[in-house]
């Protein structure tokens, strides 16, 4: 009935130096920049096109969609940047090191902070400089609705209404929709979609940069999932995106 | 009262080549995208900031603003395209080399083509390759809305529909608005604001990549213009786009 394409941005510079990212507003490197470009060729060769692309305000994302968007000859499509498509905020926790923090306090902690479905990492004092406080993209935002931490519950509770109110009656409208944004809204987003559970969604991990189609039926149910390109890189790279936290 | 900013595109592989390009999408050139770069860190420097940004559907004016939102970190800005801010169509010369040109049909010819207001250069064939018969872009266009050839009043004609209807209300309620687009279509907008004459308008050129800044009134009528940076050095591009179409 309907096709979703999701992708996680390309490798950032802080995925190459193993920190926690989160909404710390960080470039793609060289790699990043080439996953992105092999995703949207990869598109294009399999017959892909869109009508809107979503995207958060991370220019991680940006760049991963222009440069996708680029090799499908679509940089005029129409863009759409949402806030709530971000990366799950990491707290106090950005631009720390995943290893460090894993001998310091152990993988299982670290683990709990990656994935556990609702204990979020330690908070970010607001006076904290690295917080949102005067940033102009969240200037419209409610009182409340910038987070100084999250736990993926919070992340999703944060999406779905983005989803709800905007990308799903794109998708019903007939519009072609390509989503480019982050590991955990992402998540978000494939939770919601397969209905897995709190406990089941530490196991999903998605690779930087690979196309995720879901193939919808009318009422927006999955129908099939499934990465384009060779599905064993996909599940390597899987792998490799659950092995961070480890020391 | 209110600022606007205006950028042609940067260096395009046609430019270089010093062919007619028209709404044929080439890509900027390594030295267009270190112009579009740098018009995004002289309007940073200079402290400009802007809410949304407008742009062509063709892809050297689009990566043009890409480029200088990445330098202004704002990747996140909206961003709308429309077909009305594309080049002057070219007709039948889209492809060939001006000094070729200017060597077969004279300089005059190719100043006539170049800049005449009303006289246009002959139209391609509706069944020639080169036309926008079947471009996804154009799709939703009225019959006889996409060109096969335009002169500058025919630009300035579909340029001024989306300047009254768009982007002046989004400057009046308060905006700062960004336009990324192309010698001809900045043309049509400089004539219009600054009120130029149809035979006045030949003389003025629009050198690439260079932040053009309108200080306008409450109406909408200009205070004053300037580029941004050195105002030698783009009186002197200026001069070499005038120059381009001799033998």
């Amino acid at each position: 009935m309907y096709k979703l394409v999701l992708i996680r941005h390309g490798e950032s510079t802080w995925n190459l130096e193993n920190r926690f990212t989160g909404w710390t507003d960080v470039d793609l490197t060289p790699t990043g920049v080439e996953q992105a470009k092999t995703s949207g060729r990869l598109l294009k060769e399999a017959g892909y096109d869109f009508d809107i692309a979503y995207t958060s305000v991370l220019k991680r994302a940006v760049w991963t969609l222009w440069h996708c968007l680029d090799q499908m000859d679509r940089t005029w499509l129409p863009v759409r940047h949402s806030w709530r498509l971000n990366e799950r905020h990491y707290g106090a926790l950005q631009g720390l090191n995943k290893a460090d923090m894993a001998k310091q306090y152990g993988d299982e902690q670290v683990l709990i902070w990656r994935r556990s479905y609702d204990t979020p990492p330690p908070a970010l004092e607001a006076t904290d400089p690295r917080s949102e406080r005067g940033d102009r993209r969240y200037a419209g935002l409610k009182d409340g609705e910038v987070p100084l931490t999250e736990c993926l519950k919070d992340t999703v509770a944060r999406v779905l209404p983005f989803w709800n109110d905007t990308i799903a009656p794109t998708i019903k409208s007939g519009q072609r929709v390509l989503i480019a944004a982050h590991g955990n809204s992402i998540r978000a987003l494939v939770k919601y979609l397969d209905n897995i559970a709190d406990d089941a969604i530490v196991g999903v991990n998605i690779p930087n940069g690979i196309p995720l189609v879901y193939e919808l039926d009318a009422d927006l149910k999955p129908i099939k999932s499934y990465y384009l390109g060779d599905p064993e890189a996909a599940a390597k790279a899987a792998a490799a995106v659950a092995a961070q936290g480890k020391a």
